[in-house]
């Protein structure tokens, strides 16, 4: 795998998980997510939420650091690999960035071309992209 | 789901996600792990590993502080899950308790069996669980 599949892996995983820096420790949530190719972009939805869930709001606002992870599990361990992005996340609430937010995810997701998000939005620009793979690199 | 639920899903989950707070920020890695029904334990093993990927062990010794979440996701929605463990993590490198960490990962994984993780495990205390379903409570 090198940096542009393992960007395109990231990009087609439906489900990603998001840890962010709590006053706790560590907070972590699976989200629905979409790549552009240089932000990662995830919405506060209107599937039902634990107050504490939105603590992720929280963590940003006081520390921006967020990291993203994707893998794949299989019983057979030659074909695990996983992605992750470490970034800068804000959050965004309203205006033209918070459209295009919504237009990348209802591209991505038909769940939410009926029923869009409401936000709050997340956008995380992507840093140090980091990558494994149990298969030996083909050549 | 309730508490005892959260803990049976994530007791048989193959697979989760590991958070830690190093210095750059979080720092996220997929796991194979094992839930004693106090302690969920999981070990570096001989998958190849980036250097980088023991970060793990240095952010633990800095901050015991860790989360661990195992999620289903579905492209139906109504079918999401997640469960996530709160707790404080130790370094085990010898002794009684990393020869029971091994035993508990080889019941569950036949791949440790023949090849036992060399180390080291890594213990966490359970302390926090919460967990979501967007399948209403049945009655």
């Amino acid at each position: 795998m090198d940096r542009a599949e393992a960007l395109r892996r990231i990009g087609d995983e439906r489900v990603a998980r998001l840890a962010t820096i709590g006053s706790d420790g560590p907070h972590l949530v699976p989200v629905v997510f979409a790549f552009d190719g240089g932000r990662v972009v995830t919405a506060v939805d209107q599937k039902p939420k634990r107050t504490r869930d939105l603590q992720r709001l929280k963590n940003i606002v006081a520390d921006p650091r967020v990291s993203l992870l994707a893998d794949r599990y299989d019983d057979d361990w030659s074909r695990l690999w996983w992605v992750r992005v470490d970034g800068t996340a804000r959050i965004v609430r309203t205006g033209a960035e918070f459209v295009e937010v919504l237009a990348l995810l209802a591209d991505k997701y038909q769940q939410y071309r009926s029923d869009p998000p409401r936000g709050p939005a997340i956008v995380i620009e992507v840093g140090r992209v980091a990558w494994w793979s149990a298969e030996p690199p083909r050549v």
